[in-house]
């Protein structure tokens, strides 16, 4: 069994937990999990969820079956096996100001590193072998040292995401347990090298920063075509409109910075020079909910000088799409952990992330990275034909 | 020096043998020759057209230099070096028969058989080391035996692609000289059998078959995106439109047939089943010319149950992408011949073509067959860096 | 009270009386009726239906309650009401051929002449005030007199909707009531002279022909658009496919022919030139059901010589659409009888179909034929405010 | 004669003027230019422009003719009689700060005062008739009273539209002269009630404010044609990005703001309510130049509660479009000048400007705006036929 902790129990967790109990009921398809399609050596039905957290003060206490029956009961039938999961009161660090009414975590009663201590005990308790931080997309920054680290933690200065990993740090260090943090969101955390240094120091693994859904990993095939093709592209424009929190998080600017830094490394990366683009989440849409609009505009010089275009729409799910990604990034953890990887693994982000760490990594074109990440797992016998 | 013939003096043609005469001179960057951002054993400045065919009243006979100015002039430079080169009278076989008044080849004065001959003369004259096949789209099929293509040769029932197949496999076996055959069009040469033999016996090479550009290669490389991430693809719906005369051509159900077999495919080869899709050259709408308009809807199941939907819609240079490709694989063909390469390559067309000969091969995706082609090419020096 | 009789009970006809009966339960919003928002003299309360007719053998016997249940259970609630609806055998005319395995109508019996007098016959007992026809997109072509048109129904030769549209005359004729059947489909009876000359001497009315919903009115709203500013328009491509009956039946080339006419005349009705275009029905495909793609791409001159382009693209339901046309259709009918009015009316038609009758009329932008409507249903205050 | 003087020598104004001299001299039709299908008053050829005014020291002192060979010359023919025609120094109000370097107007050496002075007397001697305001968009606000425009004019502290169009009234008070001022721009003047009272007063004609072209007159109409079949719009979300000045200036939030303005007041106006919507100009991408690129998402109830959607993307000339509207405002201006209207017009504002002013005024569709203003016009005899 894995044993699972999720941190932000939004629309993300909650498509999580609610897809890999209806796949173990056998009700549904494993369909959007990328490597469903092959054997794999953790099954999803491995799969074990032991408590999720959150400050928003109408989840935190409730089950995450009564939370998903709110978030989706309309759209779909949620298992009862969540009756048993609940939502803890989690780290807060502002990161819902301005975006939920009476959000409070922990570190509201007993400051941040008061909280920081409290998740440490608590995971002794949980155990889990992964934690994935889909919390709300919030402000952070990379941390030149551990000492740095500590004291932003101790003045509160710090991001909930930092608080948790550096929470899941100090429970490795005192329990010698292995863990693997996978980052689903912005927030630098495999691409903060103190926290690639504390984790490598206890055997665990992060992995991110930034779930690869959405059109960032279509813009990166995209661009890598005509890259191949050797097209000179003139100019690039990418929106995006939708309703759920993180695009009601993004109309903060601070929160709309830290994406557009994920979105647009993509273009020089693939292209190898710096095509002139607009690359952001535009806006917030309440009706659109997590079906966002995706519009985007590509212009390319072809053979001969002549011009050719590109448009391409969307309307996609966001949410589920990351969810799919994290149940392989789950069992994969589990694999590279029992294998004895620390740190990160580049070929893991390389596919599974906007922006992919350690630090200074490259993005590729999804494709790309599907194949050298396939043959890796192989290689490895994590997944097998 | 790499002497090439073209057949077809169409806009394919006319922009290949523009272009490279405008990268020779120095007056336009190699923008749309995949392979021009490495260094590659032929350089582009090696390539030397030493004659076309075509069946056109209004060209044969005139210089390409005319024909271009007449097709491109308002557009581009016409390079006057293209004044030396001609258009001689080829093989007609009833291909732009409903299309262009008054078309007229050797065979309709010495027959198809007569036709071959005359051909396989000239070419003993010209020397040429790859002939390019860009003729208007045409009903064809392939042959089970040499035999069987030679009594329709001499029927007059073979297709005018098959009747340049052999001329030049006459030129090859009479003059022990080895060419490589490009077939840019959906007529069958690298998937009929029986041309792979005679060409494997003569020791020439053919390239095809339907050089992939427009949104063929696009969609291969979008369906791999969804089927790495395990997606379930609903439907598929793409749509072309243009005014050039291979639009005009594909009025005649005869022709479409030709290239939906070639669009197809992709689907299954790709996604591994076949999802419903209906992909077709659509309409002839002559103010749009060679810039067609593609519009595609594709439409999918993701994780959770939910489903998703994309829309891609281009406007496109047709002939121009296509002469970008071809300017590789004159370059790529020459290095092939020069190390012994016989029969035909797959690892070439599974990038440069629509329906990859020999016959049974698979499509896949455009990016992974880039990859496959680049390695190759590095292993044997072609390309270097 | 407005007695209704449906002929065809597909989508159209099911979403119609579905959509009707919720209306008068309270339980849905009058959204997509055009009239709704005013007052209008037929409230929807007094539509009844008595009874529709069919060929298929999964129909025909039924009741439309359960036909229903089978074709919009899993996305709507079907009201109980529609359990005393009965489906009648009616007229095949071989419009099904192809498209139903087993279709046969009461011509297969008793002859198209004695099938027209059943339906006369049953017509006198069901004593309508207004006919919907919205069979499966047959072949059809006006008559010059009365007398051709009854020697085509003797011989077996006219369309299912020319034999439904006598039957109502005989009826008429017979028991002097008035009618007005309201022609949804291509069929020419609203462009058909002698169907506009018996219903004028019978007092009953014919609107059509086609009803005016997907593509064709927003793009005649479009081109007018573009018209008022003087724009040139250059080209107009436009795209449809879907997965419903109607798509299936345009596989077959006679009946994609009937809609090509009605969707190309709005061209130049209202540019004043026929601006170059392919607008066609493209194709069928199962999996998008009712809800069909369309994509439009059309391309002009703007001042100073310059060019722009507009892709429009759409997934639409076609089938409730025009459901909602037909409910105030019934209403405007059942008004307009009672005035007086008999033959047709231009005005309820330049509206609500794509090819407007009497033969000879013109096309104008939806929106000038929707206030030149309402101008005239104030008048006559069919409706207020 | 109409003689005209034009404020900003951006592309609109050059627009503008090079197409009315290329259409002057035949070399040109009159296409974009609306009311050109008709025989109007004032005939184009009557249009003679005698000034232009900028702050742009790349522009000032030069003649029309050299700034326009600079902007369209690689495009477009430039005539020659634009050379007579002199860019004069006007009004900066800190318009281009941030945006031109070494921008410097007429008040930054005497005042903003001394500039209304100073330009209200060079107006004496090149006397137009009608004066078109399309600077660069910025921040402006209406004033309650005569006495509060002129306190911010000697305070410095209005805006450069203000400036003009009082100086424009200083210009008619003193001469009794009429002028019509033409805002094509968000600032509110048509819908400032101080700025009506003194044109009223002096017998001046204002039309504004912000010229309808590019997406949002196609957005009313799109909205009108759904309001007519009673659709409910669930939501609109609306994308603009380009790479002219104009794009520039809306990256500084105040201007931004100003546009937002007049973009979005038109959903309530069509649709009866409020529908949500996001509805702003988005970004700047330098290389779209003036051809911007619009997207655009529509999702609303149909009948029998399902759910379309319609996506709309263009690439269209933002200059020329408006530049062909003011070409029929200038002859319109006139005729009404001469018929002695004052103050304003609604119903040439209605189909010409975004946010059509007297204030408090509604939007409605343009088609409907068309017809009102055609019917208008054939009623004074400025259009015949």
């Amino acid at each position: 069994m894995v044993r699972v902790v999720v941190l932000g129990q939004g629309l993300v967790a909650t498509h999580l937990m609610v897809g890999v109990e209806r796949i173990k009921k056998g009700e549904l398809e494993p369909i959007g999990v990328p490597l469903a399609k092959y054997e794999v050596e953790v099954p999803i039905e491995d799969i074990e969820f032991v408590a999720s957290y959150d400050v928003d003060p109408g989840k935190v206490g409730k089950s995450v079956y009564d939370v998903a029956e709110e978030m989706l009961g309309s759209l779909l039938p949620v298992p009862a096996t969540l009756k048993s999961v609940k939502v803890r009161r989690g780290i807060h660090a502002g990161s819902l100001k301005g975006l939920v009414e009476g959000a409070r975590g922990l570190d509201e009663e007993a400051g941040m590193w008061g909280a920081v201590e409290a998740i440490a005990g608590e995971l002794e308790e949980l155990e889990p072998d992964v934690i994935i931080n889909v919390i709300t997309t919030e402000e952070a920054r990379p941390y030149n040292t551990p000492q740095e680290l500590v004291e932003a933690l101790k003045k509160g200065e710090a991001s909930a995401s930092h608080a948790y990993a550096y929470a899941t740090y100090l429970y490795m260090a005192r329990t010698g347990r292995k863990v693997a943090l996978v980052n689903g969101i912005p927030a630098p955390l495999a691409n903060d090298k103190t926290i690639l240094t504390l984790y490598e120091r206890a055997g665990g693994l992060v992995f991110g920063d930034d779930g690869a859904t959405g059109a960032t990993p279509l813009t990166a095939d995209l661009l890598e075509h005509l890259a191949e093709r050797n097209r000179r592209v003139l100019s690039i424009a990418q929106f995006n409109i939708g309703g759920n929190m993180d695009f009601l998080a993004l109309t903060l600017p601070e929160k709309n910075k830290m994406k557009e830094f994920t979105k647009s490394s993509v273009v020089e990366d693939i292209l190898g020079y710096d095509a002139p683009h607009y690359i952001k989440p535009t806006g917030y849409l309440e009706p659109l909910g997590d079906k966002k609009f995706v519009s985007m505009h590509i212009w390319w010089k072809t053979f001969n000088g002549l011009e050719d275009e590109l448009v391409v729409n969307m309307r996609i799910n966001d949410s589920p799409a990351l969810a799919g990604l994290l149940v392989d990034l789950i069992r994969i953890s589990k694999s590279l952990l029992d294998r004895g990887y620390r740190g990160t693994v580049y070929e893991v982000n390389a596919f599974f992330m906007k922006k992919p760490g350690p630090p200074g990594s490259r993005n590729v074109a999804r494709v790309i990275a599907y194949h050298n990440l396939l043959n890796m797992l192989r290689k490895l016998e994590i997944v097998r034909s």
